[in-house]
């Protein structure tokens, strides 16, 4: 028997985290499962963002760079994820786009091992990651292979330079297992970055532990940073001095303030920084890490796991006479905080559903995805979703002009 | 005889453009001559962040990607800034740092002139873009080369790829001439490339008339799009097609929503994009530029202009005496929107200023930099500020050990 509502209410009941939930402001009305690609905003960001602006900015003007913080951001940022992902607190900076910081990353990784010509990646990865990696190879000589998931192990071979791969599948919500491919980079001294956009904030990370040379994430997904957050990097403690950035910024200077006319890198991670950093947005993604410092990522771990075990079930039970099949890994500890299933209608399907409340996305060419977010969503709005979804099948709902016409991204 | 304080009351009541300082949010008690570092807060910035944040961050969420604006917006605000230095609204976009537009813009005109290997710049211009420069021969095998102002014209020869030049000095407010330097740049095969940071906002510029190939600019100077806010990147519609930018992000991608697995660029000037653009602080510069539609950019020179000489005028006759020298050009029409004087005690003359209200600030080894903002600066604060500094002087207010002492930026 799956779950029925009560039984999802009584889970909730029973959430050591549900509390956190009354820390985040949510539109009346809606079930938000995108969460995955935009998090919500939480009290303490709305009243930062007002902070920022109308205080430190508007009254406190340039003295703010000093007195409100702001140029020790980036780095105490930086420590607030690390303490995410398991790295330490000066191995991790905020800055720029994941695109803008993968880039930074490959360039230098590449460097070091400057008689290898390849970047070996995942045929089905995040489409900017394999842009970034292909800008990459044409500006240097390189280049870029992309194989199956199971082919990338057997793939490494002595002219990798970098294995560089996104840790949760953005479409299926696979996980890769981090520590088996490092030790298959390694052992052919190859370097490994990873992508933890689609994990940080949602998944047990410990890149020190899995050997990680180097990642790069994302501040607005399950950080719950603002649109377009400022993004972070992480470089292993030992290989930060080796490390060059190719964008070498003022910020990321020695002693910026010093206006020498030669670039000598800052010791540490602060050599990944470039520019200004966009502070209005920064500051967003600096007030939205507080709720991580009250939750251990092992509770917000295993809510998730609630989550997405439910949502197969129910899925399984409800969906399946609808045409719908499960493209979500079916094993809990293979899946990230998402539940994502196919249908050819899927796109339709899912206006169909935004029109009603239930917030999911498309991917092309037949995902419904739906991220859960387990800060701020519950069993009963897996429940009430997956009800939805039925509803929308029963009746037909997506099958309408509107909702089958594409529309473009305008 | 130099203007006395209610002859600057009479300059105030008479400027045309006077009635633009109500539309800015100033402390009080301070005179605020630094906005050539970080521009004053509009009271439709604060009006807007609020609205980003609050509704179409909070209760929008990921829909605002489309109903808010956000996915236009670089292109929108890029529209905004081309406006104010005569380019076409689609030739300038904004997106990432000053640092990492200028980055692009050295790479791809590099990989236009394949057969050079020199970017030739300024000795004493803004160190982050000598210093963005040296990475960018680091990573490409080209050099840099720096000379004096003076040489510049005659050092370009047929091995330059390009000249690059900050248009405005941020030390002295020096003025380049684009037109010139461009000619000469063009004549022997070179492109030009200026940061505009130092002027946008504050001059006429006319980027096409003036033969530039490409430009970068700050979005937080004279713009007054809050700390950190994005730059701009220009790029000449003639040169748009042939521009590789080597950061290949999704955003820069021709159809970013098609998740295609291999990157196309944009047509058009949307190449130079990168990544997911950090909404809150692009939202505020958006709201910021607003007020530029209200006025033309001759008065706002004109205005600055008038601000100037009123400094020159008064520091000559007040602040001789003292030991001050003008370290900026003495002629009108080569000075920027600022005033730099010389003076051996400049760092702790600059602190006991701002410890009496008047904030402008100080760049090694001995500049004391005031910026004249004319959309919010005011005779009557000129005719104060050059007051207080005498006052400073003759009450040796500087020679403190607090204000001797040089602060760490921390």
């Amino acid at each position: 028997m799956t779950p029925t509502r009560d039984d999802c209410r009584k889970l909730d009941a029973n959430d050591p985290i549900a509390h956190l939930r009354d820390r985040f402001v949510l539109p009346q009305g809606v079930i938000y499962l995108d969460g995955n690609s935009l998090g919500a905003a939480s009290k303490a960001v709305i009243q930062r963002a007002r902070q920022t602006v109308e205080n430190d900015w508007a009254q406190g003007l340039i003295r703010s760079w000093n007195d409100a913080g702001w140029y020790d951001a980036p780095r105490r940022v930086g420590a607030k994820i690390a303490r995410l992902i398991g790295a330490a607190s000066d191995e991790v900076v905020v800055t720029d786009s994941t695109s803008v910081d993968l880039f930074k990353i490959l360039v230098g990784a590449l460097k070091m091992r400057a008689n290898r010509t390849t970047i070996l990646g995942e045929a089905d990865d995040f489409p900017t990651d394999a842009y970034i990696a292909q800008g990459v190879t044409e500006f240097t000589g390189t280049r870029f292979k992309r194989v199956p998931a199971d082919d990338l192990i057997g793939t490494i071979d002595e002219d990798v330079a970098i294995v560089s791969l996104t840790h949760v599948n953005y479409r299926t919500g696979l996980i890769h297992d981090m520590a088996r491919i490092a030790a298959a980079a390694h052992a052919k001294g190859a370097l490994i970055v990873w992508d933890l956009s689609h994990s940080t904030g949602a998944l047990e990370i410990a890149v020190n532990l899995a050997q990680a040379d180097f990642a790069v994430g994302c501040g607005y997904k399950y950080l719950n940073g603002g649109p377009g957050a400022p993004a972070y990097v992480f470089v292993a403690k030992h290989h930060q001095a080796a490390i060059q950035n190719p964008l070498t910024g003022w910020f990321g200077h020695a002693a910026p303030f010093d206006f020498a006319p030669d670039f000598a890198p800052a010791d540490g991670i602060g050599r990944m920084l470039t520019g200004t950093p966009p502070m209005l947005s920064l500051a967003a993604l600096d007030a939205a890490l507080d709720i991580f410092a009250d939750v251990e990522m092992k509770a917000v771990r295993a809510k998730s796991i609630s989550l997405t075990e439910l949502f197969v079930a129910l899925a399984d039970e409800h969906l399946t006479a609808h045409g719908f099949t499960l493209a979500s890994p079916r094993e809990a500890a293979l899946r990230g905080s998402q539940v994502s299933l196919a249908h050819s209608q899927g796109y339709a399907i899912m206006q169909a559903l935004i029109a009603r409340g239930v917030i999911g996305d498309f991917r092309a060419p037949d995902i419904v995805r739906f991220g859960l977010v387990p800060l701020y969503v519950r069993h009963v709005d897996v429940f009430d979703a997956v009800r939805a979804i039925g509803e929308v099948m029963a009746e037909r709902a997506w099958d309408t002009a509107e909702f089958l016409a594409r529309k473009p991204v305008t």
